[in-house]
């Protein structure tokens, strides 16, 4: 027997996403998000659901482009400040230190620090509700030499 | 610095999402997932993202609903099997020995055994290239009675 809950939104674990793009001066934002993930595997496809009401929204719209950085367990400070402001407001990379980089790839930048980068170019926008899914054709994938690095020693050690 | 791993599928971690589906003949099934997640806030939605080969992609477009059920840990095995076998070769609930409950809301089972249910009536089938996106509006999520008892125990024991 199985107790109702209603209709919520329930699925658990969520990545942690910092989605990074450009807004119409140049300033490059970053914002945290949780609903989204790959989608496709040819082409090979990101999705991510924003609300109408974030900064990022326009910006991908704007520039049909955006980048997905993953963040390691250090940064969990900065990026839940990632997803508390608003880049309407503030500069998130001036205000966490972090370095935006230019994708050559496709016009968002992404986070230097962070290990992984998927660089995506805009591929549809789909109307859910509330929110709306980006769904994003993966151009290109980063990772760290550094991160390379921890990967083969870690190897090594075993 | 980052070194280029080329157009990959390559963000984690992702989800274990066990969609269960009817086939047209009343057969229940389940199948592993793990490209999809909650995709809207309002009307609560989920998506998963499957191959048009999978059984579980023509019974969601024949039933229009799917559940899905959320593993533990305990259930790895039995949810690698889902993942490796089809539906159209066997029957994984009697090879599991798990039971399937039909659900009152929508039409399509889920696992009794599982802690988490949700149940998802379909709203979009989206087309992304080798796999389709099919999005479920939420119509309800249900837990155990047994996973609500761990959860007080677990409080309280703090």
């Amino acid at each position: 027997m199985k107790e109702s809950l209603g209709a919520k939104t329930l699925i658990y674990p969520a990545p942690v996403l910092v989605v990074g793009t450009y807004d119409r001066t140049g300033k490059p934002n970053v914002m945290t998000a949780s609903w989204g993930g790959i989608c496709c595997s040819q082409p090979p496809c990101v999705a991510v659901s924003l609300r109408q009401a974030t900064y990022t929204y326009g910006n991908i719209l704007e520039r049909k482009a955006f980048t997905i950085s993953i963040p390691s367990e250090q940064h969990v400070k900065e990026v839940d400040y990632f997803g508390l402001f608003s880049g309407r407001d503030v500069d998130k990379f001036a205000a966490s230190k972090f370095t935006a980089v230019r994708s050559t790839l496709v016009d968002a930048p992404y986070v230097q620090e962070f290990a992984l980068v998927v660089e995506c170019k805009l591929a549809q926008v789909i109307a859910l509700g509330l929110h709306t899914q980006f769904v994003g054709e993966v151009v290109d994938v980063r990772r760290s030499r550094q991160s390379l690095r921890r990967a083969v020693w870690w190897i090594l050690r075993k």
